[in-house]
């Protein structure tokens, strides 16, 4: 392998050839080039790029460099995957909706990074539940139950675990082709067949520009179309918290809440139409009408919430946590933020609410941290409330008074209170398909 | 040192602060950050360059990064670097005779890279030779002769040292920022004041474009014009071999030629040239006339030959060399090759002919090799000569016969014989000094 030729054409802003890139994909693997070429060639990746052919080459190469999985569901294995947001975990409520609509939901997760939350800590928070299960046991449960969510296993894509390391350290996080790769592969790894991306964009999410984002479903779409596997991307906002709740036993809280009929609002709203696309990209229904008025019916009928009972029972853990919230963990300080002054919700830095989650301990700062999992806040307010002095601005739960205090100071911060009139902050933007891009807002 | 905020700002294609270039070269010299982010860091200047405040800055920040020198030479000291060429022995002509008219050559040198010779490589050539000298002697040796020639310490700017080893590694050598600190934060380290840089074009050269040298020219003039010393930059061709022997003891026999007055051509022009740049630069002479004079007096006495025999002796080498040229190693094997067509000398891979000249053993493939001093060859014929076949093409100096067939049948592949009148190949392109550059052909 002459990695040092791959690196000065990627340098020259040449096209690899598939050959070069699976030498790239399988020196990471297996550790056959020193970091320091890693580093070299991920830096003129970033930036001179890579077009569609390269990014689904290294894709499928990062995909083949461990175990590919086949997984006999009983139907078309379908995941989805978010590019991580506050308050967001619309995993929770979809997966079981979709399941009880007959779709296979093979959901694999990972853990909070950053100011985002991670779907296995949230489900870490419910006793007994286990989140890291053989991937016999985890793909029979997803064939009798229709949905399981297991952590990201280290024998998929082992390239991508190299190189996900190595652009932490060396600035080369934000490139697109590098970010679609190394989702799609462990996705693609993993045995999904079908995948609904949800691309987040406003002030809580990673892409600093609706460009970028669209940018990135398309990239991403484009990886499926060249893999032969359906790729649906939804391009959703995150100008505030999707739910009301942050942290992680208030998430399955609210999780819970909605599958109950207890609430609504804009998480339910973008996991409905997030799983209304995984019904349509496993083939489970044709029309979006069809997938909506389904996942419909099966929460009202309490279908959902029953089929979030029987994975977490199939997971070893609690099921009565979905008739009796008080089982999850609780903290021990609980109390409310309010606001100071009148005026209109403008405008929120949700990204800062992110991380203010993680300083009260929903989060870790460094990977051997311990999350808590009863911490975190529930906000009060949206964008666009108006709102006085002394009215709720979020309620706090916290490990003690001082953590409290700085949270309360730092959510007062963060949500922004004027005279004006919040800018528009869509729901949903845009739905990136093979076909397309159709603009919703 | 937060070094990944560096990267990012050079990444994003900011200049880098004075602090930034100073936190890089510690932590090159010092092992601070590992070679991976020191990669992404090389790669992200190479694609995004760096401006001349910036250069001139990490030129000085890789200086200090050891031992500065200040050496007490009784005069300004100078010194002359070459970006490589082949059959370039210019230091062995032009030392003797900057010194044999009271300039003060401190020169420091390096050993053969590549396709091209080391002045190091050449001197050791001469029985008895040291070129790895004490400091205090060196700079002895200078006040008293006027000139001596070690190799590169490895105490001085060690952050060029690591450095210049990852950029080998990672396709980041053609950086021109980089080529330019490294070639002068060793120079100014070692302690000269003024220099004359030998920028080399044309087939041999490393750089490919005419744009490309005249900017490593400028940037590295710049750099002088920061750090206050004197710098001027001449650009030369490099089209044909420009002495017309290749090889370590070869090139000393045709310097000793040159300064015994049995020899001309391009070598002694380019010696004059460059050495009454040194003349002018440490400011021993006013004008360049004055200096080409002076210079020219010098060779037609032989006190430039006396000079050399000097300067060989106080380095330990045996100075009759300069009396008896058979006292250097001689080749067990020495046959012509011959022109095998009809019709003019239209150009050489002048590259091509030092790796001929490094196969022969030369040069070094790689760090262990042990060169031959005594081995390579002269060339017969130079661009825009009418030949015949049977001439002499050149005289090869070998090993073994096997050796002898190979170079003849390379050099005859290098050098190409047409009916066509050679393009134009100006010996001098033109000199760049702080106050401009100015066009010789």
């Amino acid at each position: 392998m002459d990695f040092l030729s791959s690196i000065t054409a990627k340098k020259l802003g040449k096209s690899l050839t598939l050959q070069q890139i699976e030498d790239f994909s399988r020196a990471a693997a297996e550790g056959l080039v020193p970091d320091y070429q890693l580093a070299a060639m991920l830096m003129a990746i970033r930036l001179n790029g890579m077009d569609a052919r390269e990014t689904a080459d290294l894709t499928m190469a990062m995909a083949r460099s461990g175990d590919m999985l086949d997984p006999d569901v009983d139907g078309v294995p379908v995941d989805k995957h978010s590019t991580g947001g506050v308050g967001d975990t619309t995993t929770l409520v979809l997966a079981p909706l979709v399941a009880s609509c007959g779709g296979k939901v093979l959901k694999m997760s990972g853990r909070g990074l950053g100011h985002t939350g991670g779907t296995v800590d949230k489900l870490e928070s419910i006793p007994g539940m286990q989140t890291s299960l053989p991937k016999e046991e985890f793909v029979d449960i997803v064939r009798r139950i229709g949905c399981a969510v297991i952590g990201q296993s280290a024998e998929l894509a082992p390239a991508d675990k190299r190189l996900y390391a190595l652009r932490d350290v060396t600035s080369t996080v934000d490139s697109i082709p590098l970010i679609a790769a190394s989702i799609l592969s462990k996705k693609f790894a993993a045995g999904a067949k079908a995948l609904v991306l949800d691309v987040k964009y406003g002030t809580g999410a990673i892409m600093d520009s609706l460009e970028k984002s669209l940018e990135l479903a398309m990239t991403m779409v484009d990886i499926g179309t060249h893999a032969g596997r359906s790729v649906t991307a939804v391009l959703s906002g995150m100008d505030e918290p999707l739910g009301t709740h942050v942290g992680n036993a208030l998430e399955v809280k609210e999780a819970v809440d909605i599958l109950a009929g207890r609430a609504g609002g804009d998480l339910k709203k973008v996991s409905l139409f997030l799983g209304a696309h995984m019904l349509c990209a496993s083939g489970v229904t044709k029309t979006m009408e069809d997938a909506e008025s389904r996942l419909e019916k099966a929460l009202d009928s309490g279908r959902g919430l029953e089929k979030l009972a029987q994975m977490i029972e199939a997971q070893g853990g609690d099921p009565r946590v979905t008739e009796d919230l008080s089982l999850l963990p609780q903290a021990p300080v609980r109390r409310l933020a309010i606001v100071r002054k009148a005026g209109i919700v403008t405008s929120m830095d949700t990204m800062r609410l992110g991380y203010i989650a993680q300083g009260l301990g929903a989060g870790r700062k460094t990977k051997e941290d311990v999350i808590d999992p009863s911490v975190g806040f529930i906000m009060k307010v949206r964008l666009g409330d108006r709102v006085r002095p002394a009215d709720p601005l979020a309620e706090i739960y916290a490990k003690n008074d001082d953590d409290y205090m700085a949270a309360a100071q730092a959510i007062t911060e963060a949500v922004q209170i004027t005279d004006d009139e919040p800018a528009p902050h869509p729901l949903i933007y845009a739905v990136v398909t093979r076909e397309g891009t159709r603009l919703l807002a």
